[in-house]
């Protein structure tokens, strides 16, 4: 019994993924999450609640893969940079996940797994800044967000052996190695 | 008349840049833009055609106007970055537009108006590398993403004159200095 519960879980996330992926939270439509679960509608309820509470969970899950997938390395940011743009290319709906979330729920709603994996990896960087394996002319806070900005804003179309990711990726990795190997200009 | 009509348009798109700034292509509705500019529905379809082309008349709208108030000036890119974030941070409206786009179209659908203006942003910074007034060690079409890049994802939460968004802005026209001024590591 605990086995398929389990296992109406995962079809329950993975078809919600696909839906609010491609539709938002608005959009999505919870009879179809059904229909492509196999699963009865009633049963999205008992198990998540409603709509809003579904997509939380299904973000929650995207945000943790990432968050595992690409663990930070303070001491090699512009390998942490490209290893972040190869993930969110290799899974473009946690990035659409993420970008529906800053549209429909707003910029100040930030959840508190992101919260918290920030204040962490900030952690991270100003620990390696301390022992002066790090350059200290930005913030931890800002250098985070410059690294993580840059690997996003650097997500293009096409497969990871395009030669035009692959020269995105090595833009971001040299852009991010020259931000931390010397000090600012003038 | 004319004068009338052009009164008649503006309100409309200022009206439907509200209702998809808010809602997205989806989601918004035409009564409620109808509705808000105090004009007849069909005036909508008489003046734009349907919901997606007037959303199109909208966002090209945003997209001149940004070109408009922020020219690119290769010799100074630091502080174009600076006022590309400080035009974002002024006008949420058409970053979530161009957030909106990139959703419901997809990320191969970039407007004709901005293909043309990214070729003429690459085309300036090429210029200025050629001259020897800008490192070459960027091919041109990339500094530009970086810099147009860093100066969207920096874009943060808050007005102009809080801690938090001038400690961003100068982290981002810093960044754009250091990529601009020094070689790449190693």
């Amino acid at each position: 019994m605990i086995r398929d519960a389990d296992n109406t879980r995962r079809r329950l996330l993975a078809a919600a993924a696909q839906e609010f992926s491609a539709r938002g939270i608005a959009g999505a439509r919870v009879d179809r999450i059904a229909e492509v679960a196999g699963v009865n509608k009633a049963m999205i309820y008992n198990y998540f609640g409603n709509k809003d509470q579904l997509f939380d969970a299904v973000f929650q899950e995207h945000v943790a893969s990432a968050l595992n997938d690409v663990p930070i390395d303070a001491d090699d940011l512009p390998g942490y940079a490209g290893r972040l743009f190869d993930h969110h290319q290799a899974h473009p709906d946690g990035l659409r996940l993420a970008r529906w979330h800053l549209l429909e729920r707003g910029a100040g709603a930030v959840p508190e797994t992101v919260q918290a994996a920030n204040a962490d990896r900030a952690a991270a960087i100003a620990k390696a800044q301390q022992d002066g394996r790090l350059p200290a002319h930005f913030a931890p806070d800002e250098l985070l967000a410059v690294v993580v900005g840059l690997s996003i804003a650097g997500v293009t179309a096409g497969n990871p052996d395009d030669l035009a990711v692959r020269r995105r990726r090595k833009t971001i990795t040299d852009a991010v190695g020259m931000l931390i190997e010397k000090g600012p200009a003038r």
